[in-house]
Parts: C-alpha cells; sequence; structure tokens
C-alpha cells in the first residue's frame, strides 16, 4: 500500500466529463490498493473570470483581497470533485488549503509555506478517504487567506507529498511526459523515462514550460519522486529525481526560448566596480539578468552584454540610460531579435565533444552564434530568432536521433 | 459614534454597479461618524450557478460538499465589496463566516450559530477598518464550512449585532419597508414607521415577505434593533422593535397568502384523540398545519377542518386516506381555491370592534368567510381566493385609509 499524491491542472476540471475523467483517475489508483490525496487547480478560466470581476471594480485591488477571491476558484474544483468520487462510490471528503494546514508567509498573490500541519489529512486517510485538497493557497499567521502565486498548485502537491512522505507525486498535464525537444515542432522528440531534477530545473527555466521550477525545488529539497503524466493518456510518464541510470542518455533535452533581449553597453570604462553598478542598477528595478558576455578590453574600454527578458528590456534600458553617465556614457543598444537555444544533461561535463558536436550542428545550418553560456549540466546560445527552430532541430539531430 | 451593521441581499451586489451603490451607502454611514460592519450575501444568480454545477455532477450532493461550494459565493462579495470601498478610499477588510467567528451545529445546508466570537471583529473595527463579514456561513467544530440555509445572511447580521451590542441592525432590501399592505396590490399601502417583532413575525408569516422570520426571531430574542430600508433609494424605512408609539395606528397591516389549502373530514367520530390522531400524523410527515376549526358535533359526529401549505396538500390527502379506517372512514376532500387574508397590530385586542370592523368590510363586497382565527395580535380569515385581493382593499380602507 503506497501513499500518492495526484496533481490536476484547471484544464483537467474544466467541466463535467473532464471532471469524471479525474475521478476515474482517482477512483482507479485507491482501487489499486494505495491511499490518494488529490491536490486540483480552479477550473479552466475560474481564475480569469475572477480577475475579470475585480479588474471592474478596481485596477488596484488589495493583494490580500485578491486572495480572498482567487481562493474560491480552487474551493468550488474540490467540491465539485469530491462530489464525483463519491458518485463514483469513493469515500472522499475536500479540504480548503487552510484545513489541509498550509501555514504560509504574509506576502499575499505570492506567499510561501512556512509549515505544513497533516494531522486533518492523516486523519482523513486513516479513516480510508481519498482527500481532496485545494492547491495554490493557506492561511498567514492573521488567518487570512493566503494563495502562492503562479505555479502554485504543483508546490501544494510537492509540498504535500513531502510532508506526508509520500511514495511518489504525480503532476498530471496535457502532455505524456517531458520530451527531448519541443514534440510540435521536432516530430522526432521522443519522451524520457526519467530525469533529474536539476535537468529539468534547466529545462523549465529554458522555456520547456511542463513543470514549475519552484515545485521541482521543492521537490529536490525533500527528494520527492514526481511523474509528469498525462490526465487524457495517464500511461507512464516522465520520472523526474535525483539521479537517473538511463545509459546512453547524455542529453535529455534541447530547449527553445524565445523571451530573450540582448542589451548591450558599448565602451565601458575598464575600471573596477563597472559591472557592479551595471547590475546593481538592474537589481533594483527587479530585473532577472541571465547570460552575461564581457569583451575583453581595449584602450580601457570593454563591451558588455547580458539578456533579460524580452519583457523586462525597456526597463532595463531606461534604467541604464538615466544612469547612463556612471558607465561612461557609452553607447545602449538592445537587440529583440535574438532567441536562446540550449541543450540539457547532467553528464555532459564529463564527456567531451559535447560543445563542439553542438556548435558543428549549427555550423552546418549556417547559423551565426551570437553568446555562449555553459554550466555543468547545459550549454546556451544565443543566436538569431528566425534560426532558433532550425537550430534546435539540427541540435536534436546532433545528439538524439 | 455608533455601531451600525448592514446586510445586503444578493440582488443588492449582483454586479459592478450595484456593488459601488452600496459602497456609497456604507461609506456615507461611515462618513457620517459611525463604525460599520457590513453583511453581504452571494452576487445576483451566483448561488444558483454553484447548484447548477453541482447538479451537473450528481443528483444527490452531499450537504457538507454542498456547503464547500456554496460558501464561495459569498467570498467573492466580500473580497469584490471591499475592493469597492477601497477604490473609494474607505479603510476596509473583508471575513469569511469562520473568519467572523461564525460558530455553528453540524447541520450541513442548514446550521444553526452555536457561538460568535467577535474578536477578530472587533480588532479590526478598532482600527477604523470598515468589516466586510460574509453572510450565510460558519464553521462547525470539525473546522468545517456550513451554511446556514435559507435567509441565512439576515440571520447573521442580526446574531452579529447582538454579539457587537451594535446599535441597530439595517436590512436593505429592494423595497422601500414594511407597507401596510402589498404596494403593488392596495396603491393606498402606506410605509409603516415602527413595527414590533410580533407584528413583523405574523406579517412575514402571512406572506408579506420582507425579512427572513429566523432573523425577526433572533432579534426579538436579543433586542436587536432593525430597519428594513431600501438599497436603490435609502431613505428612512421601517424599524423593527420591541415597542412601538405610533399613535392611533392600532392595525399594522393588511396580508394576503395564497399558499393555502383547507382540508375537510366529515363525519369523524366525536370521541376523546381524535384530533390528536389527525394531527401527530400530518406532523410525522413534517406538515404544518396552520387555522384548525372544528364543527360542535351532532350525532356523535363532529367535521374537522384546517389549512396547510398548498404544496403540502396532496401529501396530507393521501397521509390522511391511508389512514381513513382510523378516523371512521370520513370523506375527506381538499381545496385549493382558497387564501387567507388577515389584519395584524398588536394593540387590536384590548380595542373592541376589531374584528366586527374587519368583517363589516368584507360583508360590504358580498364575500363569504370560510374560516376565522384569531390570536392576540392577529385576525385571519379564510375566503374564497378570487376574492383575495378585494378583500385586502376593503379591510385596508376600513382600518388605515
Amino acid at each position: 500500500m503506497a501513499l500518492i499524491v495526484q496533481k490536476f491542472g484547471g484544464t483537467s476540471v474544466k467541466d463535467r466529463n473532464r471532471i469524471f475523467n479525474v475521478a476515474r483517475i482517482v477512483m482507479n489508483t485507491r482501487n489499486a490498493g494505495n491511499d490518494v490525496v488529490v491536490v486540483v487547480s480552479a477550473q479552466g478560466d475560474t481564475t480569469d473570470d475572477l480577475i475579470a470581476k475585480a479588474a471592474e471594480i478596481t485596477s488596484d485591488p488589495s493583494h490580500r483581497e485578491m486572495d480572498m477571491l482567487l481562493a474560491t476558484g480552487e474551493q468550488i474544483s474540490i467540491a465539485l470533485l469530491t462530489m464525483a468520487l463519491q458518485e463514483l462510490g469513493v469515500s472522499a471528503i475536500s479540504l480548503t488549503g487552510w484545513q489541509a494546514g498550509f501555514n504560509t508567509d504574509r506576502a499575499y498573490s505570492k506567499a510561501r509555506i512556512k509549515r505544513l500541519d497533516t494531522e486533518r489529512v492523516e486523519s482523513e486517510l486513516a479513516r480510508n478517504r481519498v482527500v481532496v485538497v485545494a492547491g495554490f493557497q493557506g492561511l498567514n499567521r492573521s488567518d487570512d487567506i493566503t494563495t502562492l502565486g503562479r505555479g502554485g498548485s504543483d508546490t501544494s502537491a510537492v509540498a504535500l507529498a513531502a510532508a506526508l512522505h509520500a511514495d511518489r507525486c504525480q503532476i498530471f498535464t496535457d502532455v505524456e511526459g517531458v520530451y527531448t525537444a519541443d514534440p510540435r515542432k521536432i516530430p522526432k522528440a521522443t519522451k524520457l523515462k526519467e530525469i533529474t531534477f536539476d535537468e529539468m530545473l534547466e529545462l523549465a527555466s529554458l522555456g520547456a514550460q511542463v513543470l514549475n521550477n519552484r515545485s521541482v525545488e521543492l521537490a529536490k529539497k525533500y527528494n520527492v519522486e514526481l511523474e509528469v503524466i498525462s490526465s487524457i493518456n495517464p500511461v507512464p510518464g516522465t520520472i523526474v529525481k535525483e539521479e537517473t541510470n538511463v545509459e546512453g542518455m547524455l542529453i535529455k533535452g534541447v530547449a527553445k526560448d524565445n523571451d530573450v533581449a540582448v542589451i548591450s553597453i558599448k565602451n565601458v570604462p575598464d575600471v573596477p566596480g563597472m559591472s557592479f553598478k551595471v547590475f546593481s542598477l538592474l537589481a533594483q528595478k527587479n530585473i532577472n539578468v541571465d547570460i552575461i558576455l564581457q569583451s575583453s578590453g581595449s584602450e580601457g574600454k570593454k563591451d558588455l552584454s547580458f539578456t533579460v527578458p524580452l519583457g523586462d528590456a525597456e526597463a532595463a534600458v531606461s534604467a541604464l540610460n538615466s544612469a547612463a553617465s556612471r558607465f561612461g556614457g557609452g553607447e545602449i543598444s538592445v537587440d529583440k531579435n535574438s532567441a536562446k537555444v540550449s541543450i540539457v544533461g547532467a553528464g555532459m561535463q564529463s564527456h567531451s565533444g559535447v560543445a563542439s558536436t553542438m556548435f558543428e550542428a549549427l555550423f552546418s545550418q549556417n547559423i551565426n552564434i551570437k553568446m555562449i553560456s555553459t554550466s555543468e549540466i547545459k550549454i546556451s546560445v544565443i543566436i538569431d530568432k528566425q534560426d532558433a527552430d532550425k537550430a534546435v532541430a539540427a541540435i536534436h539531430d546532433a545528439f538524439i536521433n
């Protein structure tokens, strides 16, 4: 008898038929002899509808009241799914975030879980009930409802799995698992049987939006085995865990990220503290910098290039312009026509030739590389956006097929 | 500085404009120097929409899950109204039923308030905030969400006013107060300045659906002064309190109730225990009997007539038929063509001539009286349904105009 946490997103419970589809998956898991805790998100468009209601009232709602409003979405889902389970003859009970013991900090709309009191969930499991928990929400020290922010239901599920020492946490989505590349773009992309937490983190941050990063980090921290699995066709999906043993699978995935702007500052004085001045300015504006490239410099000057999310490009440029005198008045330019293409694989650093194979694949397609960044488990290149799909295909061919 | 509890129903907060209308009423009350606690129901059709969602899943939802589902309706309302208040510059905070301290028994879907812990509400008032509370809901001893059943938000408001020792509890509706008769039918009907709890209870049970009876009973029990007032045109409405001092206003209202069936049993043996047998049979079926008339009897037989709600008539007749032998096999008949017309006024018993004035008014219109029932503060007659409106007008003319 295993304990399994199953998480279903908003699309998976968007209407009556999808709710019963989920109820049957849960029933089958239960009938196979497992204890089951289910975490659900708000139905389909519910959250957007609630946000629209608030927008009619005010353009600047208080975060506390917004959380009060949005938390109703998951509460509706848990009640309906529990009714469906009961209709199928499965003993079940719904619990809101606060009933399930999610204690968070005070940061409305992006709260972090501080403590999880599993007493109620465990007592319901002991009564042989399937426990249906509202994801995305918790309670702060003032007894006020909070929400966990984007991807919050994944985080709720992983936190519950960790606190309950569950045997597995299954994240049900509309895809069948994690692929070596986007299967809509690369027909030869294959589903991975296993992937490590670190590889998953790199792939997620590189634009392969399958799992929310925060939930993967939490799963890594508490060593919760995840499975990414389809709610439409629940065949075995992709297991995400600490170490994998898949032989010969050096590169786990090729990912593309179009959300990249390259900002360059020419002729920065080559004196100590210049990088600090630039990047502390951006940090103050909450702008995340990814790849940084610094030219080696000549005649006491150097060039600085770095990437930021596309949506932050204008804010970054205007912040830099307003302080341009501090950087010696060098010319600031922004390039929004770039994409980042990356390969991820935990073992690549100990294998020679990975980078050269990647660069050869790009060269074979006559694709120019603008920037390069490497880490232990990934290599990223910045190239022209128009070349990105061709690049992913060529790299995927070189490594995986 | 007074403390005022204001309750707004679902129609009053059904959309953005109505929400801001309510927010302005609250703001004006606040700006007049009062502390304000607001109780709101779910928006317009929200509850019906949620019930429809559940009906798609199951024809027999668990009451617990139904309460979990329905409680989201008021939670949406309190968040939106609080946002509107904040948008108008009014410091405000929303509280769910459980946050506001409503502790109930375990009876899902028709829970009764056991205890109200006002600590949180009082601490928010002390911070100069308008407190916006979700009506209709509470928490039972298992920390599970309950709802109070029909008219629950009125009850929530009165309970809060009682526990907080509020100076007044205003129930906002779509009518401007309590009238001497239905103003849509009797153009001369006038709005009452004041009415006693007992008179209000009689009027409500007689078909003048302004206030929920349970909330009036609670207000009477804790001596909470109520005001029935319009949310569209919030001029002074009708005050409901223990004693009124309106001179010369003997009769407070004339009410009509079409929801009446008269059941007759002919030739019941005139022996002890017969009435008990009849009415205990109906009590077992949860059928409320209102007016009872018993003929004086002759030759060891008597006739028994009584009224029940129209919807219960068939059930009553079939229950009686199945046990007809116990009543000597007397003929059982049902009359669905009657109406009950009543006058209500706390002082009528000490004034002679009230009944005769009423009967004279009916006689002047040539209306036949089938049954008569009197109590300390009301006189009811059962007449033909087709005569009911004419009767109300004639009686209203005789007493009020």
